[in-house]
């Protein structure tokens, strides 16, 4: 229920701005006795890193976790997991001015609105710097997935850049970790080089799609109605800064099918029902089928342009607002590891509430 | 958190199957004093009501509401309103053959899967009569925010059949409530007629999306990060039936955009800022802005058709299977009153949060 | 979170006023495949009717319990059960002068003063037909404890009726159905008998102290810190209508002990740890110990008796009121029931919790 | 939800351990615009200290709070507000030993029962240094009571050392901060001091009784049957460490009064209703009058002392356990700021809801 926390047995509560001391995660309920260790949620955290090269913001922030509390000689207690990762690599300069515009298309107004007063410095509360602290605590829900269900693999990338979409006959898994759009094909992850480079010059950003699929989902994790795997998901994706639509398998493309095209047949194979295509994107019914469960998100382009854009001030002036500073061009390319830990914190927390209300496994079979 | 409500403070649980006595919801957190009657809810509910005309499931329900508790006199006294809908037109079949059988598509298989059993009678639990429950608690909604916020209009229509899209040139709100699709531009509606009979005809369903704008929100709403006004709307959408994507504003196509374009330019109006578009859909950073919110679904088609298509027994045989029986060849128009009524909730609930947080109103002003 | 809720996993609404239609509750979170009937639940509600004898209310009530959702063919499905007993025995007499008076040590004052305006027939909400729902829902709960830990047993007993407190050395459980006091003490039983007639006689009424205790509660329910098995407990104990207190174990009296006499020593049992005494209630930081859990509860006289007491209208005049009508002399035997039936309500949720965190059992064993 | 959170609106969540780097708590629902500095908060940790005198812990720790995020040039900014407290006197010894060894009425047992693994180092998560950060929380609660109700204020005291009660006739508030027992009875002050000494000296500990009154408090806090004012404090009070009974008002005492004498009867008062008597607690039907809101728990005896007493070790062995180490006599005492902590959270909690649900203040009248 609270307004900065998500999942119900497996909890995380994220806090912290951009230019505080420090930010991070509560994390709660987790499974005890699993080894974790902050070497382990680091390599996470790494892929998220501003800094890596010159399509991310040029902050440079080491992004170091510690786990403050949860965890005894290498191992999950079952108590809450603090994860805190400091900010070291905030710019001194004079946010007064910002105090008192609001960019066209960003949070610092709505927060004015809503609050009467904000955090202005690098965007404070909503900051893109947040997302840090949800892939600190997705990097405790790998582990714990990684010991209750060894089969089970995330893997995130980026299928479209503007424009500009992967060719799928192209799709390559292997090419994701080779280039810096975590991109799947190759010659796409080529041209988005060259298209970035000239938005970055221009002073402009430009928008993404992102797809995370998990595989060796078991069935059964979810639940009818509200509590839905895809409805928790596209919370959880929606939640992420800059997102502006969410879809499951076919997504918005299911309106222009019909029932025939887009049923997935089933077969009957050796380990159980086998399908013969994936437009349900592993869900039916709000509960996983067993298939890869498959997620796309829209990510807006960053509002933080040069480009002068006609925003306002608190006292009501028309202003011309050019924003200077460390942005991402294209902030699409740091939200796949985000989706990934999005994706692993619900998975997780599904896992548990099956679990917990059925007794795990999977109850009803099929076959023999 | 349970997993059959949803809202923070204004909480609607739902509860009961398509062929069960009775289905309905409690509506927990309603403020006091409000003038609500089963007269007032029940318009919505025939909006939703199957039967109509040839385009939707010919089951006969007059989906009357009761209200078996939480009003005194005609107002509400803020303790859980009751509302049931006794299910009327049952039909007698045998249902033990379906419940050993899996149509591909369908939640029948993986409620098996999770549960070990399940309601097999017209779909139980995961039947789209479950939304005939939302729009009641819609109604509640509805008749709060009319009191609380006299402005506020919310209206759902359908943009798209198929592949075939509404021209946004050619958008009349007046037209919404002239057509059986609740479809804004005539010419479409023309077009889907036809459209519909044949896929009807051929056994087929088809997809839509639906949008469902919400005008005279005030700004303010919602919460950073977990509790985002679109993170909270996309959950609520995504939970409807048959829901496969839900995207806010720009939504999908926001990944195409550049900085320079995406970003909504303000200006100052007499009444406060004003935007020169509204790519954002009216959400800034999870907070509402003032603008027009706008949120779109994609349906897709249902998989109870009569074409053939290849599914299991329990006892994992293939089978083709053919569903007879009363379904809509275009679940999509019927989801245009619940998208409306879930969007009533969500801005109830948020509205409420606001103001248990905050006291209410704007606190940060712009301008004189 | 919602104000008519309770539990986490094993979630209970309840709904409905004194002289509504009916009232109910929805039991979310059910575990499937469980075996309910509303034969299987009518017998605990059978316990907490009213009008049995004259010690209880007048009012003549069946209590007939309405299973309109969540089971199919004799079983649960996992989805929301909606339990409803409908108002039969609604006397009708002119609420109109009530509805503008206060009387004192009861709840129409408060919900005027919250709400505005209140249901004032028989007391609305806040009337003790509220419990009937609890005893539903704990019927429930019961099916599944039966189920799922067979050998766990609750029982309720009344141990002081006023100032008058049973003998311990005189405990038989066996005399606690044989008496119309639910009291272990067959001697108190008696005594209080005579007195509770005066006292009715007088146009007063009594309070009563009430224990549940639970046998064969497995270790390692509850959690640490904010919800403790006991401070779930405490919360659903203090929820029920005219409770003041709620002690666990030793209770206050742990006050008065000193560290070397309040610790309850250990020895190795044949089955694991074994207790020489029970101070702590069973529970020791919150975790069940495998001991009785041990709950009591005081309940306060009713405040709605014949001698006449000073009240306020809603004008703000002085008025004597005395309140005629149906009302318990001793409420304190009817919550009886309802106290065992959150006890299975809490213990359930709390075991489901256990099992979604941890996979259940007892992940730490002691000895061999 | 989570296992580790409460309340509703404002939502505190606690992490850390005793022998941890830091503990902390995490305040979420804050509302913005309150002026907050590590300043104001910390003579709140200071009261609750360890080390002061030689009735606590010898433990010196500073308990100096970090806010680490949530705030802006001094005032909150309705974002999670992170409170941290280093752990800075972790006395280096082997807790190996301890490791396998379950003291008698100490959490140690049962978090292995139901975790299989724990952090032992000064009782880990079950340390009443989890207090602290309750504190730290209720300092935030206190700051924003101050500011919406003015009037209100808050006051704990120990009534009761063992078997030891004050006088009430004898309760002079103006005495409380002024002996190490925060006793309003000087004449019991001196006593205790006396006894605590031999208990301290015999290698034992010993319980209390605290109690916590809210005066200023409005009417209308509260809402019917389960998020009651009174159930919220109980699972507040009862989920503090070592705490086994919660009253409210008469309490326990309840339970042998009659109607008659039980009822506060009202008279009306210059500003509204008054009351000749608050037998009450300042509650009926779960929600607040307007009279001082009152409760007391008993806190039983440190389970940690000298005496040996029969435990078990974790191969089954039962061995003599004396407890070394650096605990409180009498835990009771510095109870009582936890206590005051966590009823300024529980009344700001449900300020809050009840602004969201009904706007605030309060909707109905009474005279004039």
């Amino acid at each position: 229920m609270s307004l900065n926390s998500f999942g119900h047995l497996f909890r995380v509560t994220t806090w912290g701005e951009s230019h505080g001391p420090a930010i991070g995660a509560v994390v709660d309920g987790c499974p005890p006795g699993v080894a974790l260790s902050e070497a382990g949620i680091q390599p996470w955290l790494d892929r998220r890193r501003p800094g890596q090269n010159r399509f991310t913001t040029q902050r440079q922030e080491p992004d170091t976790v510690e786990i403050l509390s949860g965890t005894y000689e290498g191992r999950t207690t079952g108590t809450p997991i603090q994860l805190m990762i400091r900010n070291l690599d905030q710019r001194s300069k004079d946010y007064a001015a910002i105090a008192d515009r609001f960019r066209p298309g960003h949070a610092d107004l709505t927060y004015h609105l809503k609050y009467g007063l904000r955090d202005p410095r690098g965007g404070g509360r909503s900051s893109a710097r947040e997302t840090a602290a949800r892939v600190a605590a997705g990097g405790v829900a790998r582990a714990v997935l990684a010991a209750l269900v060894p089969g089970l693999a995330i893997r995130g990338c980026m299928v479209q850049m503007g424009a500009d979409a992967i060719d799928r006959a192209a799709f390559d898994a292997a090419e994701i970790d080779r280039n810096p759009f975590w991109c799947p094909d190759s010659a796409a992850a080529r041209r988005w080089g060259g298209r970035l480079d000239a938005i970055r010059k221009a002073g402009d950003s430009v928008g993404a799609v992102v797809e995370v699929e998990a595989t060796g989902v078991p069935p059964g994790l979810g639940a009818p109605v509200y509590a839905k795997l895809d409805a928790d998901l596209a919370q959880a994706m929606m939640s992420i800064n800059a997102v502006k639509a969410v879809e499951i398998g076919a997504g918005m493309a299911a309106a222009a099918l019909t029932g025939s095209t887009n049923a997935d047949e089933m077969r009957m194979g050796p380990a159980g029902p086998e399908f013969l295509s994936n437009n349900a994107g592993g869900i039916l019914g709000g509960i996983s089928t067993g298939q890869p469960v498959v997620v796309r998100f829209a990510v807006k382009p960053t509002s933080s342009i040069l480009t002068p854009r006609q925003g306002l001030t608190a006292a009501g002036e028309e202003v011309q607002i050019a924003t200077r500073g460390r942005h991402d061009p294209c902030v699409g390319i740091r939200a796949v590891p985000v989706g990934e830990a999005m994706m692993a914190c619900v998975l997780l927390d599904q896992l548990l509430m099956h679990r917990g209300q059925t007794g795990g496994g999977v109850p009803g079979r099929i076959g023999g």
